[in-house]
């Protein structure tokens, strides 16, 4: 069954090419495209395209495909093209003739634009929670661990003094910038693109400013021809606020595996957490770290291809912006697991004391050193120079003491402001709203 | 010369191969490292590591410079190393000893690591200026040109009527998106991480709130970890927001070479904007579209570049992250210069009337018909079918109006509140605030 | 069941996000995976590790695990880690104690490295014949069309007559040199890489030239850090030759969108290879191509994703390396269908003649009337200006003959030179002796 | 001058706009520019398009050209467009008339296609050679140190015993791959380009298989609309195969930086090779290998920069494609660079011995042992078992004795067949042919 079939039937190695993964895929947008059309017919029944009865019925039967969904008993027939057409033909058959109505006003173009956006929507709550998670426990943990110094590397050699405080701290503040993105890929996402049709609009009376405040929406794309635009936009404008989070989790994770490394031996984890070799019975793999950087690293990848798969083309829809969803939609899953993961880690996490006592660490306090005479008048240059020389000579004498209390060094980390920033942005999604706006559409 | 030279002299082919393009590029840093310095000195006063006199000389010094600076007057000695060692070494050689007292305090990393966050605030403020003035160019030949339709197309097939009414407007709101992209930028660039050095910290009581004030930044990067981190993240971030905008301009782009092309011929430019061929006398090119596309479709691959090259690096700096600055810089000017020309360009198009009466854009006109019928109570459906059967039968008859009234469409493109919204992303960048700054610190 | 299982368990979470996907993607891989293992096996009892009459019991019974394979009856159980550990436990579960002595002298590491490399090798022998047919059939349409003009394009602007006999041999040519690429990463899958263990080789008189004989490759990955190193390496090789068609075929399908759109009507297809859409009953869209062109633009992506993945990890084995496959496998098959479908397309192509009467194409033919100019005397830049001052005045008379004659020309298309270079190419693959030696390994 | 113009003037934003880089970056084309003229002068006379005398009087005033240009004398000139304009105009200028008629039967377009394959065909010779020094150095150094072991990690794990000899041997051999690849882009290259005019041929007599037997081209591009395709593609073949041998560098700088690190401190180099720091008087940093590193991590986001510039351009010339230019040609000097510093680090680096007798390293023999009790009958999985358990329980003894026989291991490394798999590929690009070829013509 296709919405658009005339009397020509398309052959069969045409239209297997042609859905492709959409069967799996529009799964993930069924909640969605039902709000949308929850919203669609209010608005439609607002102007007079629906009377109240048939308003009341398909609502009615809507709500309860909604539940069907929310349990998990919601597929696509494999005779039926795509979501849209799933749910408007369970509704015509429960409901008959008004089921039909309910596609006036609208194309699948903006019909999958704003199930997109609703989607994404709900899928960036998600990320920015477990996000907030593993800030949080980033914090508790550079808390925790702020009097044990590790090495610190410039070049990968070693240089200054550091602290577990300051390196889990470090990738907690990162959080915060990476959110910032997200909130830029939020703004564009919340947006109500339902009016545009197929791009141009449509010669119905609509009132898209109802459909806007029904789904929650901030604002809307007014523009109809910017409202198709946004596909593939959304995607990678979205693709690059994850790949941030992702480039943040990707670094950590190799740091976890150089300073588990025997040769670094700062950390490691419990056995059960590990994993073994086939040929090496002394092994002990830190997999989920490796998989976390490379999960992360592709995802850092997509929205190159993104881009790639979109650039050059004209304005107006193509087909090509199906495929999109192929390697987007199972990168939030994968990212949620990679925050889970990395969160659940840590929360098991070994921390080894007394690692900078190892006398090849001697030269990280020789900074330590020249600020001493830099304090008792010495120019700095010279400074450095007399340190350097001492050094040099193997007359060097380190001092173990580390008293650094500016804003953010070691003995002044500055988490509380660090957890002040981060609250704000993510408070800035104001994720109550849109949930509230959704929660009365289906209710 | 080298700020860390001891006995051991570095040689040539290393210098050469190490310093690379620094010498180049880095004089796009000098105004930004002399207010860097004078921030940085007034703090070391504050807190007693130089005395007032050596403060008053070390500035008044510094302001100078910084006035041959932005008389053009500035370059990097072939023996110097870079724009901080240029700068320390002029200081050194007009005031003395003093001049040597500026680094206390402070690390190469930390100096650039603020050097360039600096730069970028102002290359993000002439991006956005130039935005803005493309941005009210697309607007206003929206509102001029909003009666001429033109063929909508999807699928690069003839769909429904649009006009460039729609289509001016449709880029100008899709600025919108990429400024919001480009503000999340802005957050993540508009904080100081001054005080970091080598990314450890420094034992001097630094007082970073204070250069934080004096430089204009909203805030501090906290975590002095976190703060060397920034490096290459930045801009990573900064390139993602100058690809969405350059994304906007290269499909606009795409679309003006295809209506300028002879089987479209919705659009033209006056002779001395276009170019010619060596062997064809009848050519007119849209050269500086083509360019502005390549450019900008380049400009799209610069975040993944950007993230090749910083990909699995281990927390710490490595000298891989100098060659950032290759490609990103010109990227700056070449942005600016693609918004200034294809606005230039949009001054003197020629917009070709009538193009919508050409029979073969009659079924633009179909789903209006259609629309018609289900206005009289006909389902979408069964519309559609009988519509689409007098088109296969040749029976079609197309009704050349367009009576489209919702929000965004030919007939009410709100491009008032599209203006409303961009100006609402532009002002929060608040570039005021961060002059008036820095008009203070080198006054 | 894990190979490397000592006493603790892995905690369940850790298992299913190490395990990924990799129950489904293994089975790409059992085939070669049993392949291998006749090999290896072979070659253990060649050197001592295994007797005649294990060797002759456990080759018996991985051929029969060989056939369920063919017959799609293959699959990795939801307990069982991989295909390696699958196969080692049907084999075990069969035949017992002699089914554990199999591992000896190698390590997954290897065991995965020489899978994939026979697996590589079969997928790319399906692209190059796949390949093949489309060239035969792009040089089919070339032969039947060459007297059919068409116009040219540079800048997207009309310049100079062309053919369907040009622009068909175009393609046709251009998978030429297309197969070199993949040529070349077929000799870079060719190598041996068993015997390598862990990546630093085996204390085992392991004898790697046998094995290197026993399973058709060239030659050996010599030096085991670097049979371990082609990890990743071989994936984005063959990703960049897979890239080459995959453009190839990308820009081949934005030449028929566009020439199908009714502003050029050059080509058309039957109703049934395209497809309508929901609101528009005169609509008939190319999807099979803008399909083919995304599809084919998401493989040019896919190197890059796979250098992403892998850039700045250190020498040596990294789990990260086994996510590799889940984009890489796909694009297989992707590409595959992409090379069937566009050949299938071309069977059913409609050619629109007389294209070239329509006066808009006038000007196609003034360089033809610049080398008359020539031909007689006229120094060529005269001959240029002088009718370029003709179009100019309006006064410009076409001459609508096109008398090309040399290599490669309209009139000289030279087809039998391109399949000649084609087929040198192809055969360079010398599949058949790979398989030959596969062959004899399973029978 | 431009060599389209006629009667209008573009203007001076335009033009500056257009020509962008050219007037630099086409000096590097200009020795090819002359190539490419010298051959198809010739040819135009053969087919009677130039007199005898005036071929002498071209000839011989080109060549005299070629000679300033190899001596570093030619510039373009500010009010010129490009190479092709410039040489057009300085042998216009010197023998008048002759001058204007060179450029009959050829467009810029493939006069620019046959400079690049020319240009091109040089720089892959310059890398192939540079990649031969680096290849025989890393072979020595893998010969002279092959008695030194060092740990092998997996996962970032001691794994296993690996060496000296392994460790460079393993790059020299995956140097082998890089230039096969860099071959097969060799082979794009080297087909002949000249006589498909603007894409579409000419309509004089030209024998292209003239030009391609003077230029010493293997063969043509026949078909002259792919000849104009290859623009672009061949631009990104060739970053592919320049990407290869990227990658070998930036992982085998990695592996350096690491072992250079002071908790590997397995190698180091004269301090004259390496740098300091501003603030760290003990600092001695691999910043030669770090700029590899990063360097080569740019080359490997070139081919997918290039893709982002050439996607979905339908067939036939755009001026996007001159842009390719920019990062490409300085790509070439900085791979250069890169091999010839990588080899003149390995000239002098310093091996450090008795790395593997720290007791951290004794686990590294664990396999040493399973594989003993093997050779004495235990099946593997249960020598496995056994060695495990005496790890965890601690009475696990290491046996520091390695040896391995086979093919490619610690003690029979191959380098002489891997020598002669590198002089394989190396001699197939035979160099020798073309060069005679192109001295014959400038002779």
């Amino acid at each position: 069954m296709k919405l658009w079939q005339k009397n020509t039937k398309t052959e069969n190695a045409v239209d297997k090419f042609t859905v492709g993964q959409d069967r799996e895929l529009d799964v993930h947008l069924a909640a969605a495209d039902i709000l949308g059309s929850l919203a669609h017919t209010q608005m439609l029944e607002s102007i007079g395209l629906l009377t109240k009865a048939e308003l009341v019925q398909i609502q009615e039967e809507l709500k309860s495909i909604f539940k069907e969904v929310e349990k998990g008993d919601f597929k696509i027939d494999s005779d039926v093209e795509d979501v849209h057409s799933q749910i408007e033909f369970l509704l015509t058959q429960r409901i008959g003739e008004a089921g039909k109505k309910i596609h006036s006003g609208r194309s699948r173009n903006d019909q999958v634009l704003v199930d997109l956006k609703l989607f994404f929507r709900s899928e960036i709550e998600h990320i920015a929670n477990n996000t907030n998670l593993l800030f949080n426990q980033l914090i508790n943990l550079s808390e925790k661990h702020k009097a044990i110094l590790i090495p610190g590397y410039t070049h990968l050699q070693i240089a200054m003094p550091s602290s577990f405080g300051l390196w889990f701290g470090a990738y907690a503040e990162s959080l915060i910038d990476d959110l910032e993105m997200m909130l830029a890929a939020w703004k564009v996402c919340n947006k109500n693109p339902l009016g545009s049709a197929a791009g141009y609009g449509s010669s119905f009376p609509l009132n898209r400013t109802l459909t806007t405040q029904l789904l929650g929406f901030d604002t809307l794309n007014y523009n109809v021809v910017y409202a198709q635009m946004g596909r593939g936009k959304t995607e990678r404008v979205l693709a690059q606020g994850m790949s941030s989070i992702a480039a943040t989790l990707a670094k950590f994770s190799m740091d976890v595996c150089l300073y588990m490394n025997q040769n670094f031996g700062f950390l490691s984890f419990p056995d059960e957490l590990t994993t073994g070799s086939s040929i090496m019975p002394h092994k002990k793999n830190p997999d989920v770290f490796e998989l976390i950087r490379s999960r992360c690293n592709k995802i850092q990848a997509l929205p190159n291809e993104i881009a790639m798969m979109t650039v050059n083309l004209p304005s107006g829809y193509h087909r090509d912006l199906q495929l999109l969803k192929e390697n987007l939609f199972p990168a939030f899953e994968s990212l949620n697991e990679c925050l889970i993961m990395c969160n659940h880690m840590l929360e098991n996490i070994i921390i080894k004391n007394n690692i900078i006592d190892d006398t090849k660490y001697d030269y990280l306090f020789s900074v330590e050193v020249v600020n001493n005479e830099v304090l008792k008048g010495v120019p700095f240059r010279e400074a450095y120079k007399n340190i350097g020389m001492s050094i040099e000579n193997g007359t060097f004498k380190p001092l173990r003491e580390v008293n650094h209390t500016h804003e953010g060094s070691i003995g002044n980390l500055c988490n509380e402001q660090i957890k002040d920033q981060f609250n704000k942005v993510y408070s800035s999604f104001n994720f109550n709203k849109v949930n509230q706006a959704l929660k009365e559409l289906v209710s």
